[in-house]
């Protein structure tokens, strides 16, 4: 394979298998084709690419059984195109569909996860509360009440990423009953069920992020969740979708040194290219060891989590740190195309916007410094 | 006077005589009441509120002379409510008006001053070229030939705030004659000035930036700057708006820090407000160190400005070293408003975007650091 | 005045009135002729210059009424030459005489002051206890019993600068009857009393710190502060000095710049004095702002004391600002050094290792971010 | 194995074969019972423990074909128990074995690796030189001349690590009948070799770096190393050695997070750990992401080395980043234990100290940075 990505200075490209890398680069060619044409503009308008859905089943990504290196890899990709599609795919397939998968009945499992796999049905995961944010478990206050055969929901969510358009939404409400955590799958069409988009965001402006509201929201029990019992159910299904994201932010470092590589060779200035400039290349250094060590980290962690050794505490770190290397990457590069790097055509400045997105979503710089704190020293300081 | 901002908790707005803060007074009233309102709308829109203009003229701070400090206090006060608000004073008032003062002729300046001052008549500042940034001097391809008792313009410039609107605009050109840059007072209706919208920009989208092209574009010799004889004349320009800009970024430090303390207050997790976490007095106590020092810093320019001792290095010091710790802060500050922080609404938002602009106009990091390492070590390093 | 610090780019020097910059050469020459050309020497064989104790009582700035932007240079310049030695006058002059004239009647004050101004009798301060550290008040376990005209005391202190070698050590106890928090002036001969140098220390070698043991240590009711009622009487001391440790920090980033930039231009790389390279001269500017800004922060801070509006939370965070900043400072000045900054005589190591004392001592940044998230938040996060 | 470091959060140990383990465990074993214990009395007094060299022979780590793994982990536990014990290994075993292996003839191979693999003969390298520094090329200005069937050398030498009791020193001269750098190996008993201990060095103190004169230094043509032909080959050396470099600093930050972890469990405040304090974990945590990301750096680095896919960029980068990352790490250690960190016997302050070595040898931040950026961007910015 021929094609690499530019900010790969280490080759970790090649620790897939070829079969693997047959799928990265049909992903690939996708994105560069399909996607980055048009994100700007839909970034632009906060619209979402609805047309796309339906193409990414044709790329074999979803619902198939992955290495965590490959499912890593595809989130990386994503996001070096556009975070806003990464988040997309990992709301529906890592969210959702890894609801269904590990706590969906295996009827469950067969009912609702190959029309998700095929992208027919579009799936959401309703979590977090308007007064939540962090501390989602004590705060969790959406009620679920037992009646015959049903359940009857209600309550508010936010932030719901696809909320406007998903049809199976994975809800999480409190038992009335026994006060525990337990999960719902919701259509969209549901008549208790309403949800509006939260416009004017400066980040992922592409996600279509919801309030939701239940208002006596009748689910069957049949959709209930069957394995669901307990809060510490979403932890396990957030473990995953945390290095998710330090793979998004690794996408996200690689994608704003290409944009600064490349400027830089092209760009002009007291008659040269500024990439001949020390000042320039300690920019673009700095960016490069950000992103091949953060690269060098999550390769670990998919290797942790095949090895079934993976724990919330590595997923939390990985999240905290990527994320916040990004940070500084992003910003180094917007620095280094200096006015440019404010008109949204160069590119970067989708990048950095979104990268506040990442930073903050699934779970906070400072949350996930306290799990790892928790773990590492065997004291909490959450409170 | 009782009204202080939350985040000068040295008190330096003391420093003030009492004149002084009449104004900042009156100035903080309209800012608060007319400004902060439609602002959030406005940048969405990325449109300019051109009915607020003329009120400009009632506050009292165009035009009449002024203590650097008070002037300083001013652009502080602006971008606290709106950098793009800032920034279009700032290109009316410090580079158009001044450089009618500082180049014009006593018949210039009489012409052109007064209407100015009252907002009658908006300037703009037409020096950066497309290809040119950083390298301003050798960059500047733009020409201008004598041809009886007028000049003929050509050439192209970029990003030239208020350009869309300006009535006049002061076009720096060079003299295909003698090789010297010369300044022009360009109407904003002649027909060979054109200037078009910089459109998708990222940050001070209330700014109307325009890229302009000048095609056989004839001003009268009259209405060439009298005193500008050289490029260096612009520096003396730019001298001056340097320290505006650090003045901006305490401004934005100290709403930052104010927004970021408010939700401190409001926001609760875990049963209480998160101000009384470790890890978010840790972000506050951040963004204050580096606004009170900030604005340490830029108090004693304005002394050295009126003291008639300042020179380059001083005012690129405080360019690139308040911009730099500005956009510190506003990170800590979306960073503790956490998922909310990516909403418009919830303030700083605009504030983190705007100060991309402010960290790379008026001279880059990069090239504040050159102009301040050639002072002091006698060295240049351009190139 | 001609002669300026290198460092002091924006000439604050010139705030000091005509009488105050005589006191400050007069200091500096004394610095620069007597204490500059042994520092390295005592410093790598842990010994405090002795024969130096006296001539300080020539240089008129123990004793007598200073502005506090005048005690803030003091404090400024003899860091600038050497950490350790501004610490022995900081302990001397700023802790010890400042308790007895803030806590003593007239009587003591008259009895104490003159001979501690004329360096005939030098002073420590003993609040800090080996189990102590940040939580100063509730960790207090010293104890003071009455016993007729007398006290008793009994305890451990920790850290105690002068220890070894001052005449009357300012006490902290705890009166057994009240529980109050009392000051004791105790003679160093007193056989209750004993100090143990602190060895092998990495940081201000130059200071002799000592741990302290009071055994049955009797004291004279007449030699208990009289004015000294409670542990609060402490924050009053503290505040002052705190502010002394950040005029401190300035002192040294001025001093980690001139060496710095003086290396910039001798040594040659590439056949040309390294200050001539982008990245060098990067690293002397961000020096430069740091010291620049933090310089204008304390003179601040020195009119708020002045005006008698100083509070606890301005000094803590002038404290943790400065001496932040100065940590980055001595850091890059190393770094431009490369392997001459590891070999003493280059004088950098010095100011990098004695840097980590003033960064921790009279309060961790981690205190005194508490101290001013607690005043600005309302909320203690203490614990 | 049970045994693993408390940094290593991912594992990476496991990557190891079990034969490597083994060697691990030894090796690690031995710094703990021999190493450990003397550490901080040999640095006080800046003197090398002799007695220890014999004892590294029976450890097998020195001439043994190791993967590039093991040698990497081996640096790291060296230096994680003592950065000087790691620095003399690597002069001798990768320096000065690495350039007899690399450009000695079978012959020379089998007269000195052997003799060096058991420790009867110690190696040292002498490329740098006084006024040389970062411009080693082109300031080489040590010469060799044929004199029939010996080389007469002259030149002076600097930085020369064991260099004041080896036995074998590789010494790189420009031969002045072709300008062609050659390396030669100059017994330490030569009458024409001088070497002065650098003395008051404030890093690695238990190095003996030597200031090397060579006079009239006869060297006998069987001497010459038969394979150096020219600079370039000192350049396949050092890169050697730099990543060597990169796995000393992993084995810092993750003593440095021991160091930290360990006392955050048992220092107490408030009435609690410190290490459940926000604050706390918050140091924590950054030093681990440090630690983690640069580890799955390093190893992914040993990948490309063992492919023979390994570039001079490549060692560069990780030189540059993990050093960077390890200074910050040192720092957030020191901070952690406040004032008993500045106290040697505390542990921290010596790699606090040693740090500062390993940051700017093997090339400085800005070299690295530099030929990193020339591979990325095909342009110089050296001069």
């Amino acid at each position: 394979m021929t094609d690499v990505l530019a900010g790969d200075l280490y080759q970790m490209q090649d620790l897939l298998t070829d079969d693997e890398r047959v799928v990265v680069e049909r992903l690939r060619a996708f994105l560069r084709a399909e996607v980055a044409p048009i994100a700007n503009d839909c970034w632009t308008r906060a619209e979402f690419p609805a047309h796309l859905v339906k193409r990414y089943a044709d790329l074999g990504i979803a619902g198939h059984p992955h290495s965590s290196l490959l499912s890593g890899w595809i989130a990386l990709e994503m996001a070096h195109t556009d975070p806003s599609m990464a988040t997309f795919f990992g709301v529906h397939s890592g969210l959702a569909m890894g609801s269904v998968a590990a706590c969906g009945s295996p009827e469950q499992q067969e009912r609702w996860l190959p029309p998700m796999a095929a992208f027919d049905q579009i799936g959401a995961f309703a979590l977090t509360e308007p007064d939540g944010g962090s501390d989602v478990a004590a705060g969790l206050r959406t009620t679920a009440r037992r009646d015959g055969d049903a359940w009857v929901l209600n309550g508010a969510k936010r932030w719901i990423g696809n909320g406007t358009f998903a049809d199976l939404i994975v809800v999480w409400a409190r038992d009335e009953a026994d006060n525990q955590v337990k999960g719902f799958v919701v259509r969209g069409d549901n008549p208790g069920f309403a949800a509006t988009k939260i416009e004017d965001k400066i980040a992922l402006r592409i996600v279509q992020n919801a309030d939701i509201t239940l208002t006596d929201c009748r689910v069957s029990e049949s959709d209930r969740l069957a394995n669901a019992h307990s809060f510490k159910d979403t932890a396990t299904i957030l473990r995953q979708t945390r290095s998710g994201v330090a793979w998004q932010a690794v996408g996200v470092m690689l994608a704003a040194y290409e944009i600064a590589l490349r400027y830089a060779g092209e760009r002009e200035q007291f008659g040269r290219p500024i990439g001949s400039f020390q000042l320039v290349q300690d920019l673009l250094v700095r960016m490069l060891g950000n992103a091949t060590a953060a690269l060098g980290m999550v390769v670990r962690l998919a290797q942790l989590q095949d090895a079934g050794q993976y724990r919330d505490e590595h997923s939390a770190l990985a999240k905290a740190y990527c994320t916040t290397r990004m940070r500084e990457v992003v910003g180094w590069a917007r620095e280094l195309l200096a006015g440019n790097g404010i008109v949204l055509g160069y590119d970067i400045g989708r990048f950095v916007a979104d990268s506040e997105a990442l930073y903050s979503y699934e779970g906070t710089r400072e949350i996930n410094t306290l799990i790892v704190g928790r773990a590492v020293t065997g004291l909490s300081a959450f409170v």
